[in-house]
C-alpha cells in the first residue's frame, strides 16, 4: 500500500472530540509525510443508520462526566475551548457550506471548517444558523476567493439548499457508513480506524511505525 | 485536600480496558506517592441503574471496531493481551472471591485480582466459573495464606455465596453509584473522575500536577 494515501478525517462539526482532533491531525499527519482529507458528516444520520447513540444519551451521570472531560481534554492537549451553551447543535449548514467551498478551493474549506469548530467551541457562536455561516465565510473573504461557480451555485447563501450539495454531504454519509464510521471523530489510515481525540497517541505510533 | 488520600479504581472483570488499566495503575499512582484502592463491581448492575448501555451494544461496526481495538490497545501499552473465546463473561464469582480475600489479605486480593485478569485476558481462562476462581485463588496459596476465618466463611467456595459477601458486592455497586460510576474502568483521584484506560496520561498529568 503506497504510504502517501491520504489519512481519512470523519467528524461531525457539533462534536467536541472532533474539534479537538481538528486542531491536531494535519501537524501529526505531515510529521510523517501524510496529508489528511476531511469529511464533515451528520451524526444524526451515522446514529440513525448503526442503530447508535449519543455516547451519554440518557445517562446523566455520564452526561455530566462527558461535558466535564471536553474541558479537561482540551487543556490536557492544549487547546483552546469554551463549554458552548448551545450543545449539541445541528451542523448540516456547516457541513454543506464546507462541500460548497471544497468544489472550489480545498485551502479555503480547511480554513473554514476550523473557523466553524473555534466559532461554535471557543466564540458559543450558533453554527446551525445560515447567517453565522454565511459570515465565518464571509470573514475568510469567500466572496473574493471564489474565481468560479462551483456545484451548488454561484453563493454560498443559495448553496446551502442546493440540490447538489445536499447530495454531496449525504453521499458523503454514505461513505463514511460503508468504511465503518460510527462516531464522531473517525480516523482512518491505510484502512485502520481510530474512533476518538484520546486515539492520538496511537494515531502518531501508528504513522511512525507503520502499524503495530 | 490530603494529597495521599487513595485513589479509587472501579472495575468489572469483564471489562477489558479495565485489564489494560489495571496493569498501569498501580506503578503510575506510586510514583506519585499515591496508593490505589481496587474495586471490582458488576458493570451489569450499574448499566441497569443508570440506563447505560454496553458500548457497541447492537451496533455492529462499533462492536467489530472495539474488540481490534483492545488488542491494539493493548499492544500500544505494551501489555499482553490473547482475545478471550468466551465474551464477555458474569463476574460475580470473581468479584465476590475478591471481596472475600480483601477482608483478609489485601496484598493477597490484588494479587488474586491480577490473576483473575491475566486469567481472563491471557489465558483465555473462563473465570465465570466458580472451579476456575478456586482454582486462581488455590495457585496463589489462599488456603495456606488465610489465617483466621473472615467474613463470608472459613472457605473460599462456601464463600463465593455466602449472604455477607454477597451484600459486602451490592454495596460496592451502591456506592460506585454514589461516587458516579457509570462504566468500566473509571478512576476518581480528589473527586476527579477519569473514564477509561486512555485517560492514563491525563491521570499522570493530574497527579503531577495536582490538577490542570
Amino acid at each position: 500500500m503506497n504510504d502517501k494515501t491520504p489519512i481519512d478525517f470523519w467528524f461531525d462539526f457539533s462534536s467536541p472530540y472532533g474539534y479537538l482532533l481538528s486542531e491536531k491531525i494535519d501537524a501529526v499527519a505531515a510529521k510523517y509525510g501524510r496529508k489528511v482529507k476531511w469529511h464533515p458528516v451528520l451524526l444524526g444520520v451515522i446514529f440513525q443508520a448503526t442503530g447508535s447513540r449519543p455516547p451519554a444519551d440518557g445517562v446523566s451521570s455520564k452526561g455530566t462526566y462527558m461535558l466535564h472531560d471536553f474541558h479537561r481534554s482540551a487543556r490536557h492537549m492544549g487547546i483552546a475551548y469554551n463549554p458552548p451553551s448551545r450543545f449539541p447543535l445541528p451542523t448540516q449548514n456547516a457541513a454543506r457550506a464546507y462541500y460548497w467551498l471544497h468544489g472550489q478551493d480545498c485551502a479555503l474549506a480547511r480554513q473554514f471548517a476550523h473557523a466553524v469548530y473555534r466559532g461554535f467551541f471557543v466564540d458559543d457562536l450558533d453554527v446551525s444558523s445560515p447567517a453565522v455561516i454565511l459570515e465565518i465565510a464571509s470573514k475568510l473573504g469567500v466572496d473574493r476567493a471564489l474565481k468560479e461557480v462551483p456545484l451548488g451555485g454561484s453563493t454560498l447563501e443559495t448553496a446551502l439548499q442546493s440540490p447538489e450539495i445536499k447530495a454531496r454531504l449525504k453521499e458523503q454519509c454514505e461513505t463514511a457508513l460503508k468504511a465503518g464510521v460510527f462516531g464522531s471523530p473517525h480516523v482512518i489510515i491505510d484502512g485502520e480506524a481510530f474512533f476518538g481525540a484520546d486515539r492520538l497517541p496511537q494515531i502518531e505510533h501508528w504513522l511512525e511505525t507503520g502499524g503495530f
